[in-house]
């Protein structure tokens, strides 16, 4: 089963906006085990638009398309895909009664031309899914069929997450249940990770080539959001599955151990927040490698409030000193993360204090390489350091400290537990 | 003349990795007033680089690929680019030398399979700029043509910019110079911005249909980046195209003013703290809507420590009061921020205080509906504050607050000057 991701708007040709959806559309349809071998960025223009999803629909069996589908003359992804069908559009009068009342929930004056977006391709259905005021779309084209969803992030994924993928799966024929699970990991490489899993890889893929049924495992590097492992398990009922997909993780728990911290939209921010709430412990926090990156993905977090109370980022050495009280000297050591930490606590009033300090680079300071990182946990008067390297620009070494920071407050918190 | 962009790499398919080179590459060319009717990306398989490589040639003019130039065994664009030239690669000796060399005066290892990176199919040449290990090549395809550049976001920027722009401008067969310029702004919608310059911009395209020589203008929403006006100016000579640029750019000035921050690759966080800097004052930030991310973002200018003294991201309401002295009472008010800034100034010892209090949603705080954000300026004892309504979701919120804010101190300053 192949499935190809459309991103329809000028703005993103234009570089006005990251396309970001095609991603992860991307790696959902990964995780479902389907493939993607293309995807296409368009502008709005309907004669291009038609003229992808005819190539698209010819080497794959299925379309995602993303964007075009609002309420203004740009948005021409509702005839592009009435044209490749070769129908007319129809309007819904459910959907005409659903955009009338959004707006008039949220007391709002509602321009006319919001209703083109209730139009739908005769022969297709829509989504049951519908966060916002455009309604996704499921057009079959002979055996094939076209998604459509709105553009906006949080809409999409809704649509996607909750229809596209199972749709997708009972499409493909075969008549099984695929499920996955991610354990977001931290602490080991790639390649580290492959290593320490070689003999379960090995024994699946020994038992898939038997003709036994047998979960695939995968590895996806994600940046700050750590490295992802991915289990899919297909089998012929639901029951089966969340059977094998069970089993399976705890294997690799009882391998990985402390590695994993986390599972499938789990981030290692909302792990380290929840053991504090958990805990019934504050967090404060002194960064200075990281300058804000943790604070900042702290506080994106609804529910932060609870447990954050806030961060004094120290990018000058004499913030350290007045502010977070480190003694004078080398600033780049495991003792002055550790004042740091403490200085956070009492400067905040938190239970947990959380430092970083370190050297993003380019430059060498205090004599010491680019990428080398302090980092301290102080729970009341105890504290634990470390020192670690991390590799990449000074972008990537802040991202890396800020999640190997997070990560030591874990595994400090988990072993207050044992 | 048109110009697709095909991003190579299977991470890319699976979302382990945002493409973020063919939005670059796509603002570039759009810069350059070349047009983009298509991006696509594909995975690391030689035939499918082919197919799309052929597609992209049958319905352009030039095509750039992006990533996929490195030594494994998985880097595959040579290989197709030969394909589709219908030719050989020969190693290039100069390339094996400069390779050789590089590996050498970093004191590491080189594995022979580096050298796949001198392979050049035969036709093609390499481009100048040569920052990493992989050249970039320039491939001729009857009139048409293939530039290759590697997927490092550094090493494809050094190269877009210092060769390929170029030699697509020369190729689109207009012997002429063409100099764009962009004007960053923040403080006006894009339909306020083009409302302001109808009647120039009525003018411009008055005198190109009399055929006289006359710069464009476009505008470009960029998010966090504020939204960019561009001018674009083409002559017979540089010199032309450089006094027609810099006189269209004293014109906009004369209307925009003070909504214009800076020009080119400057941002918002630059210019503020090249102001400082050039007043010899030093800045220290009170976040709380922001959570951080002015100050994650100061940081990230490799020469932010000289003016930036740090932050206390105050996201506790507590860490207001006992921190930053607030009053105790309402903290989403103009007061409130006032009181944050002058306590960012004297807790972290700087000359200006900058501070954020806002709602960022998605509920209502202290009855004050989400997007309400009071942003505040102190320079020593003078503190000036603001309030704005913000549209979007809760990282939105959260980001333009981050860039209102920093432009209320920049006008703060600029009005200091007068």
């Amino acid at each position: 089963m192949k499935v190809e991701v459309v991103a329809i708007g000028t703005e993103l040709l234009l570089g006005q906006i990251n396309d970001t959806n095609s991603s992860w559309i991307g790696e959902q349809l990964a995780l479902a085990g389907l493939d993607t071998h293309f995807q296409t960025k368009v502008g709005d223009n309907e004669a291009r638009i038609v003229e992808v999803l005819k190539l698209a629909l010819s080497r794959s069996d299925a379309v995602i398309c993303c964007g075009g589908l609002g309420p203004t003359h740009d948005d021409l992804t509702r005839h592009g895909i009435a044209a490749v069908m070769g129908v007319e559009q129809v309007r819904d009068e459910a959907i005409v009664a659903r955009i009338t009342e959004l707006f008039a929930s949220r007391g709002r004056y509602m321009a006319a031309n919001n209703l083109q977006q209730a139009d739908v391709p005769v022969g297709a259905r829509t989504i049951a899914q519908q966060p916002g005021t455009a309604p996704g779309l499921i057009c079959p084209v002979g055996d094939k069929v076209i998604y459509a969803v709105p553009g906006v992030p949080s809409e999409m994924k809704v649509m996607v997450s909750g229809t596209i993928i199972g749709d997708l799966q009972e499409r493909s024929g075969v008549r099984a249940a695929i499920l996955s699970r991610v354990l977001r990991t931290w602490g080991q490489s790639e390649s580290g990770l492959a290593e320490m899993l070689t003999g379960v890889i090995t024994e699946l893929d020994a038992q898939a080539s038997r003709g036994v049924a047998a979960p695939t495992i995968a590895f996806l590097a994600s940046g700050i959001e750590g490295i992802k492992v991915r289990v899919t398990a297909k089998a012929s009922t639901e029951a089966e599955a969340r059977a094998m997909l069970a089993a399976q993780e705890q294997q690799l728990r009882a391998i990985l151990g402390d590695l994993v911290f986390g599972v499938d939209d789990e981030t290692m921010e909302s792990v380290v927040l929840d053991m504090c709430r958990e805990a019934g412990l504050t967090l404060a926090l002194a960064e200075s490698v990281t300058g804000g990156l943790i604070a900042s993905r702290l506080s994106s977090h609804d529910g932060a409030s609870e447990v954050f109370r806030g961060a004094v980022v120290a990018y000058d050495s004499a913030v350290k000193y007045d502010v977070l009280g480190v003694p004078v000297g080398p600033l780049v050591t495991e003792a002055a993360v550790a004042a740091m930490a403490l200085g956070a606590r009492r400067a905040l009033g938190a239970d947990v204090g959380l430092a970083t300090s370190g050297v993003a680079g380019p430059s060498e300071l205090e004599d010491i390489a680019p990428g080398t990182v302090c980092l301290g946990v102080a729970i009341g008067d105890d504290v634990v350091t470390a020192t670690v390297r991390l590799p990449g620009d000074r972008a990537r070494v802040s991202q890396f400290a800020a999640i190997s920071a997070s990560d030591l407050l874990r595994r400090t918190l988990l072993d207050r537990r044992r």
